[in-house]
């Protein structure tokens, strides 16, 4: 079925104890986009950018089957550009420049041909660019998901709120999780998000994981253990997408699938990590997305018989 | 096959937001004996108390089919007593106080009705008691499993490096993994500490789960979300006594069988925090156990076939 994205795509300038990078491509929407292309959704993605964006960006999207015709190229402006520096334990990191560009008046407009999306998936925008999405849709999506960040729980919480109570799934991570409900135990954390809309609350762990809330039912998948990470920038936003790819592309909304759409997204941000930015999304085999997540099957298989 | 575990027996005093307890019982050896009965493991103690402590304590303990002859009483000396405050997250704590005692001058001695364990549990205890009790016995067990904490990292380091090299299977938690091996990778931390000794590194993440490394292979055991930790005091002691427990039970020692060990401690840890300290860990029953492991399958199994 048809999936709709929209989040940044942007430029990146990234330090980590390994390197440096240049201006490379970047943006939460680029990361959701290629991700989920991997899970055999071909989607439609409403961004913009600035008169410096290189072309042979678009043209890698393409390639990946991503439909670019929504991102808006503001010729005279410039391209959102982010430069963070990581530091060694690779958890935290500062933000060195945020120049928001073009991404600053982003005033999203999604193409008729993309309107008749089934999933929508909100990257990590201001709460209102994200609502004015959802309602230029003439028929409500059969599954809208939302990533936000604290960012926003700091200086538009009414805007969150509203957008909140208009989509199914959340995706945010732990100390937001916290923040956003007052709440320790993330058991009653999501308990108490669900309330504020979203009846689906994923719960990002970072290298401990990622639990799925839905009423009383939880599920839990583990990160996969890694040799090293080089580069952590995207990881969030490349599992967002290979879950909602996964599930565009199975056309199927239910608990059940959503784990495995979770697993799906897990083992696309365990590739991610491994090189700067999107460069190990580009050139993904089908295969090694396949072995991967036969190592997340194999992680937590134990068998168990009452005695 | 019989177990033989080796660890304080104490008082504590717990303030957790909840509430507060007088001296209530504790000890690392508790915590391990009790739930290691659960796992139908018959464990023999080897411990010190002093005069003040209560009679009950033992009986309680051999109702659980506690062996403790080995439980040596020092009637002009006290029992440890240990107390101890947490904060609101309940992840880290402030020790009021720590009084030896007893323990300060422990010198352990194994019973001869126990020098045929198979299994031997050593408690978080000082490494050169630990190795002590090694060196007792006439034929090395079959499976050697060693507790520690970094206090003994920064302070007794060779000591504890010597008795490392005498053991199958070390748990520690991630920070002392990372503290012992100077690795932020828990990978490349667990392959360190396995090239100092133990085969089997078990790497505890408290409320992110556990970790098992052996060679090449890596098992991960969630933890349970849970609505409420109301005292965190011996989970990971707990932890522990559920696999040494499960291992002398089934009495075969194989990467397979640990992984379901590690299930079988977490799910006795899960209940250990539902209430002061010993206190759930007294009256459990083994359908609540079953119920619980089955939370643990459900928790992490998911569906997935190659499209």
């Amino acid at each position: 079925m048809k999936l709709l994205v929209v989040g940044s795509v942007a430029y990146d300038a990234i330090e980590t104890p390994f390197g440096k990078t240049d201006k490379i491509l970047g943006g939460a929407g680029t990361y959701i986009a290629l991700s989920a292309s991997y899970a055999g959704a071909s989607p439609d993605v409403v961004s913009v950018v600035g008169g410096d964006f290189e072309d042979k960006y678009l043209k890698m999207l393409e390639e990946h089957n991503v439909d670019v015709q929504g991102v808006e190229i503001k010729k005279d402006e410039k391209t959102f550009f982010w430069s963070g520096k990581y530091h060694n334990d690779m958890n935290s990191r500062d933000t060195l420049i945020t120049e928001l560009n073009s991404l600053g008046t982003f005033d999203p407009k999604v193409p008729e041909a993309y309107k008749n999306a089934e999933f929508l998936m909100l990257g990590n925008l201001s709460p209102d660019v994200q609502r004015k999405v959802i309602e230029q849709m003439p028929v409500r999506p059969k599954l809208i998901i939302m990533d936000t960040m604290n960012f926003w729980m700091d200086t538009m919480l009414d805007e969150l709120h509203r957008t909140m109570s208009m989509v199914d799934v959340i995706s945010i991570n732990d100390e937001e999780a916290r923040q956003l409900s007052g709440e320790y135990s993330l058991k009653k954390a999501a308990r108490k998000i669900q309330a504020m809309g979203p009846k689906y609350v994923i719960i990002k762990k970072g290298e401990h994981g990622a639990l799925l809330f839905n009423d009383d039912k939880v599920f839990f998948a583990p990160a996969l253990p890694l040799e090293e990470v080089f580069d952590p920038t995207g990881a969030g936003d490349t599992f967002a997408g290979g879950f909602a790819g996964y599930l565009a592309a199975q056309g199927a909304v239910s608990f059940e699938n959503m784990k495995t759409a979770i697993i799906f997204g897990s083992a696309m941000a365990s590739f991610c990590v491994e090189k700067f930015g999107t460069e190990r999304l580009q050139n993904l085999e089908k295969q090694e997305i396949y072995h991967r997540i036969l190592q997340f099957v194999d992680l937590v298989k134990f068998d168990y018989q009452e005695k």
